[in-house]
């Protein structure tokens, strides 16, 4: 609790005020943190730094913070993504002690305690990398594009053009087998991301295209959830993973679990066995790897790309180099590795956040203890599984649950508000709010452009 | 009225229901009307057909219907994509007579009456060309990738990425002239979008931004609104004009006229008489020019590059192809040129229904009657001109009148009340709900990068 330990250090400057007017303390003395990443784990540690005796520089490539647990909407044409993303020197405007720079992290010069950017270095004297975690297509870079996973706003809005690109394309289509190939939706990866696609597509073909199109019917479109592993959510108990299964499977959703994908293409995805599934649309909700924060410091990642840290999160012969998130391997109390999820690298920027204040005040800071509140994933409507301790919710209970949870921890109420409404609409009508097709569309491949004829 | 003229028909066939069964009314018989282009007056012409005994195929490049006059909205922050678009196909779905097909229009056949699109092509016994007007550099299109302007979501998108860009870029650079260069928007141009667009950056620039930065005051930013003519809004009476550069003037924009833009580069703009000002970002609203309607059909565009047309919107020597919008050359019964606004490409649309359904009833169609109902622009908060005949709204007044009007003709109950709501959000708070930059970012010249200093 890194604001309490230091609400009885002096205020920082008022940054309307005297920081350039002689006598005021002379700010170079402050320390300065420099936060890569303004994530859920980087924007804690900025927070967490409000009242301490430092100057922060938040960096990020982008100029917003994004909601990442909501992003399956945004590419499933729920919400925009405005509804899931706010500008992250908003969010930080009352803060006096921080500077947010839009710019990308390209590398660390440890000798010289700089960050390396695309806008130039920046000096530091703490460091925090919250940089996040990418795909990872386990030994095949070429599948991504055929593939792409969903990671922020731009891949979300990339799903959202292919998923109603392809049910367009279909309605333009002559050819049956060309209809088949581009109403199969095939997703990767049965955690909780694949779930969430996988339910989210199958009511817009079931609901909201349905009554839209005259010449294909979109109730018709398969949605494959493909797993390698014996069954889908494995962080949760095996009953609510079957109950989940069940659950899809009503919903229309093909589950095939134990099998591991071994080709894709631009039109197919092949299973271990040999099963090929002509598929227009794949989505990758498989496999992840962190960023390059491991490589940038010079020390050796673990499998997952990930670095390893001290018990304080710092980088083991660099004290004042923390890497946090997703990026970070850290283990909780019983050795277990902590889950690459939002409360996770919530819980890792405060506990950094605080050892700062303490370094500074030259007091003992505690190790890393990392709390695991629950699980939980949402399925579709009414329906979604939670775990939180020995509390196990399903149905419309659960998915009440996620609900709520999912929109307190937006930012901002304008946010909170949008969100619930555009839920409530979708409710009650079963529509979808931001069906567009937006950027650049990839020309449909030669073999799909059959004659069109009048309508019948 | 062509629904009115036709509700004695029969009614077109229940989608559903009885299309493929023997017995049904054979599909074939009924005319196919190819109306290209879902904006307001193609629309307009899918539900004058409603039911009229045709079938109708609606294309269009996009899956969407854009409104238009709110574009700059979205450009400038205020609402998200998906606030002012709406699947075309969920528009008409319970119309059972249309289908609708996301193509891209590349020509006409007329010795076979086959539209010529990007998925092939398509047989019509109607056809009505609704394709609108794109921007016009007055023989300068080297200057469109310095300039963008403001037609479609992408247009609007990409402005907000480089109006917002251009902030950031700000508080990131180390040399005074390159931030100011940065912190200079020009618009050229002093049409209703220009004025819109210029009072909507000096209020973000003023409000929404200017708490947010540490390095830069957003409130500094220049925004020059640039006129080739004697002055703004020429479509509207002389004290209407006087009064929106009054009040612009007084939110901060410097408004120049009668000054033509002569060269500009990507950091640079030249006004006639050899002033040449530093602006990172400049924004086209100067001049539109038709889609190439006439080139397809063959025959002969008036200046501005539109489809002269018959009494009826025929074109001549070709009465059952209709060219509507801004994309037909039309005027009134005085001799004057019909705008292209909305409104007028409505009445188009309603009166090319009008004519197909009379021509299949054998009874005659009066020519077209354009009835102009008025002029309005919105400046800014509380602010706004409107001519409507004798009246003139200016102030709080007019601003309503516009938001009203505005709010009335967006296309569904949720984006009405979702704007709404925004714009209620936005007058109370002063902040801008949708500040992302999304899409391809180009990297920044390399003059702009200096060293990152920590914070003073």
């Amino acid at each position: 609790m890194p604001a309490q330990d230091s609400r009885d250090e002096p205020h920082a400057p008022d940054r309307t005020g005297s920081d350039g007017e002689p006598g005021a303390p002379a700010p170079a003395a402050r320390p300065h943190v420099v936060i890569v990443g303004a994530g859920f784990g980087g924007l804690q540690v900025a927070r967490g730094l409000a009242d301490a005796p430092v100057n922060v520089t938040l960096i990020d490539r982008h100029n917003y913070h994004c909601f990442q647990p909501l992003l399956y909407q945004v590419a499933t044409a729920t919400l925009s993504p405005a509804d899931i993303a706010w500008p992250i020197r908003h969010i930080l405007s009352r803060q006096a002690n921080i500077t947010m720079l839009m710019a990308r992290a390209e590398g660390v010069d440890r000798a010289r305690r700089e960050l390396l950017t695309s806008e130039g270095p920046i000096r530091f004297d703490f460091l925090v990398l919250a940089t996040g975690a990418t795909h990872s297509y386990f030994g095949h870079p070429e599948w991504a594009r055929f593939a792409p996973g969903l990671k922020d706003i731009e891949d979300a809005t990339q799903l959202r053009r292919r998923i109603l690109l392809a049910f367009e394309r279909a309605e333009v289509a002559s050819e049956p087998e060309t209809r088949r190939r581009l109403l199969t939706f095939a997703i990767i990866g049965g955690g909780p991301t694949g779930v969430e696609l996988a339910g989210s597509i199958a009511e817009i073909s079931r609901h909201a295209l349905a009554p839209d199109f005259k010449r294909v019917d979109p109730r018709t479109a398969r949605i494959l959830l493909i797993e390698a592993g014996e069954r889908l959510l494995p962080a949760l108990p095996e009953r609510l993973s079957a109950h989940a299964r069940e659950r899809l499977e009503a919903m229309g959703v093909e589950v095939m679990t134990g099998r591991p994908v071994v080709d894709m293409g631009a039109d197919h995805v092949t299973l271990e066995g040999g099963e090929t599934i002509a598929a227009a649309t794949k989505i990758w909700a498989a496999g992840v790897r962190a960023s390059p924060a491991a490589e940038w410091l010079g020390v050796a990642p673990d499998r997952a790309g990930r670095c390893r840290v001290a018990p304080d999160l710092s980088v083991p012969g660099a004290p004042d180099i923390f890497v946090i998130g997703d990026t970070a391997a850290v283990t909780d109390s019983k050795g277990r590795p902590v889950p690459g999820i939002a409360p996770a690298a919530k819980q890792m920027g405060d506990h950094v956040a605080a050892v700062i204040a303490a370094r500074l005040a030259g007091t003992a800071a505690p190790g890393f203890r990392y709390r695991h509140a629950g699980d939980l994933a949402t399925i579709g409507r009414n329906a979604a599984v939670v775990k939180l301790g020995r509390i196990e919710l399903t149905g419309f209970l659960g998915w009440m649950f996620w609900g709520v949870v999912h929109v307190y921890f937006l930012v901002g109420a304008r946010n909170r508000i949008t969100v619930a409404m555009s839920w409530l609409w979708n409710y009650l009508t079963y529509q979808r709010a931001a069906r567009l097709i937006t950027g650049d569309v990839e020309p449909a491949p030669a073999r799909e452009i059959g004659p069109l004829s009048p309508p019948a």
